[in-house]
């Protein structure tokens, strides 16, 4: 039962009230996700093969689909607690400026250096590689964002940090890079002469300006070939869904504390980290029958891989040597074409989404980028935030929902994930202003090209 | 008395208990400011003179130096809500990395999207100018803070606001222009052709990069020649100080919840509106013998208004339009050295703080920017934030103070004021990281020649 008068702009959990395990959905899941295969056997991954690319720790959290609450290591609740709780915040003005009768809520996680929740699975990844022993870890990153959770992780923790970062978000966005060296990260322009996959791409495609898969290669290939190193990955995967899922816990508590139940919860969806956290304790009520909330999967439609993509194994990554993983697709081969929101323009998803998705437990929307950030700016300029352009995908999505409650007269309460700030997209914005921005969508003919190259699993 | 194990991370106040009214610093204070002076007549300015600058209620409250709380209208208390309270943060993982017996504390107002705490007085001034019926203001920027803000406020109130950027910066940071741009306001380089002043400057020295003090000129011709238009300030003014207070008040609340009292406050002046703000409510305790809190501000050496200025007569602004003002000052004509402290290059000082300064009820120090970044650094891989380069002026010396109790075994309590997040100056940082950053101090001689400029009154 709903005390509206007296909800506040903001709710915080106090400290006490902080959630101090993980969830981990898979666990409430009667049909789990498909297990990853070994990309050379086919067969599913060991905990030993895991562990040559994931410190031990982490690769247990990935193969463990049965724990429901896994505790969080005191050291990683002391981190959490300089940024978090996030607020669960009421979008009072948001709601007056559409006048719709719906109730709107967010969960911002953009109050921290990293800009976005990626810090949360950051800590994490980082601490077990710690506490394993291990001196330096890699990664790779897009839009910058994760790069700069995993430097911030690392710098807390004395680790070395080694950071493959696209070309191109190199070149466009040296304030990011400038971000994670001052976390004392290294940064290196991918694909590099670092590595023999990146010397290969490099004498194959000289002048390329890198891709997401390509710097993932390079990354694992360093880790593994580094002594007392390994690999991260701020997307996709099991382990990263859990600890997210601090986001949704947390804002199930907020929510509990006023009585609300929401409608529909929104999320946008690249790997699936955010709103796989977000959504993970709703989806336990919505399969134990104590919750009948809508999810709404938000995607853009220049890189759909829920709306368009096929449900099948592949990989992970376009160097091939991450494990096949069962999932929405459009192929490891798809090349997004050039869209402002790096941190969605990812070829799959999380296993766990997609078969929530398969089982419909969840829909999906792909929604086009000038419609986004036209949400973007008018959520910015009544609620003070400016989004990034990953998450007002979600911001879209939410003012369309609640146009629809204002047409049917219905006020259903509205949940949805902000991810994080645009304060490093700013040329992003430019172009909105300026009215340069496109818009794009992939072909048929594209997917079906893409789609040939799947795996025969 | 202190309950220290029980202290949390972040002290947060609730909606209910956050200051309903700003607090006049000026009302405790015996020997008030001075009062401006009239740049015409050099007689003290009327309420009439101002009007014709300010809106009338903000003229009011500039010269107001009796009344001790003035309500906070719900309209800019709601808004207050959308970022307010922000945290008082206790910084153990800095206490822990310098070693030290002090407990540190720092009031954050970095999470909000002008970055600041600007936006406490932007809120504000944009809305007395609604009530007042104008349809837009003007400003001048210089880092871009400020004018963020105002953009954000005017955006909210639905005003007109046309943002005078310092060319260099303009050029230098079009992340920030576009941050405006994208809240709806207009922002023109200065010195421009649009107006009288710009004109004749950009006609003496063609290919200017322009300055603050002729941005001003521009704003303040701006405002005066446009129906329903009035200009606006962002610091050194009474009226800033005032709305400020809000930093001072919910920190003094926070700092109650849990019996702690502060024996060192800090904070970073340029014009003086943070530290101004902080202070308030612990100086009227001063006054009252209530506190013996020890109260520093920190200037950048490369200019040090209060180390090494005069206390005297002097004009707020290059073009000599704006009313004159007893401050600490290092002439009008003096031009900051480059420095990566944009919001701190100002040649005078609030009055407010300048008498209190006066009256040695507060001390300053100037600090170099290599050490001031060396803060900064230090500080953003322990606590997260990656703080702006003017707030890292406080930091510099918390630690400093930090480290004294270390050595003298003292158990002090510190307060700092975080004025803001550093996102959109990392070129600053580069050139930290890269090694390539330098110091810069005004020489005596330098010093002796702006001197000789100041008014005779």
């Amino acid at each position: 039962m709903s005390k509206t008068s007296e909800i506040p702009y903001k709710i915080y959990l106090t400290e006490e009230e902080m959630p101090k395990a993980w969830f981990n959905v898979r666990s409430a899941m009667a049909k789990k996700p498909a297990p990853l295969l070994n990309p050379a056997t086919r067969q599913p991954v060991t905990l030993d093969d895991l562990s040559h690319v994931f410190c031990r720790e982490l690769a247990k959290q990935e193969l463990d689909d049965t724990t429901d609450f896994i505790p969080i290591p005191k050291p990683i609740l002391d981190f959490y607690k300089m940024y978090r709780p996030s607020p669960l915040v009421r979008a009072y003005f948001l709601e007056k400026e559409l006048g719709t009768p719906a109730h709107i809520y967010y969960k911002f996680e953009g109050n921290n250096t990293s800009g976005s929740h990626k810090l949360n699975s950051a800590i994490a990844q980082a601490y077990y590689a710690k506490e394993e022993g291990l001196t330096s870890i890699t990664t790779e990153t897009g839009a910058g964002q994760w790069g700069t959770a995993l430097s911030m992780a690392c710098s807390f923790f004395g680790l070395k940090c080694h950071v493959y970062m696209v070309k191109c978000s190199y070149e466009q966005k040296p304030h990011r890079r400038e971000v994670m060296r001052t976390y004392g990260a290294e940064v290196t322009p991918s694909p590099s002469n670092t590595t023999k996959v990146g010397r290969e791409i490099l004498a194959a495609h000289p002048g390329t300006n890198g891709s997401l898969g390509c710097a993932i290669s390079e990354a694992v290939e360093t880790a593994v070939s580094t002594p007392n190193c390994r690999y991260t990955l701020g997307s996709v995967l099991a382990q990263v869904l859990l600890h997210q899922s601090i986001i949704g816990l947390e804002t199930q508590a907020a929510l509990k504390k006023y009585g609300i139940e929401p409608d529909v919860i929104i999320g946008c969806a690249g790997g699936g980290s955010n709103l796989g956290g977000l959504i993970s304790p709703f989806v336990a009520d919505k399969l134990n029958g104590k919750s009948n909330c809508n999810i709404i999967a938000v995607e853009p439609a220049s890189c759909p891989s829920l709306t368009r993509g096929k449900y099948a194994y592949d990989f992970c990554d376009t160097g091939r040597v991450c494990p096949l993983q069962k999932m929405y697709t459009l192929g490891h081969d798809f090349i997004p074409s050039a869209s402002h929101a790096g941190g969605l323009r990812y070829h799959g998803m999380s296993a766990t989404l997609s078969e929530l998705y398969d089982q419909k437990l969840m829909e999906a929307r792909a929604v086009e980028q000038t419609s986004v950030f036209a949400a973007a700016e008018q959520f910015a300029r009544v609620e003070g935030i400016l989004p990034a352009p990953e998450s007002s995908h979600a911001i879209r999505v939410a003012i369309d929902e609640a146009l629809r409650c204002k047409a049917e007269g219905r006020e259903e309460t509205i949940l949805f994930g902000l991810t994080g700030t645009g304060y490093f997209d700013m040329v992003a914005y430019e172009k909105f202003n300026d009215g340069s921005m496109c818009d794009y969508i992939p072909t048929d003919a594209d997917l079906k090209a893409s789609f040939a190259k799947l795996p025969q699993v």
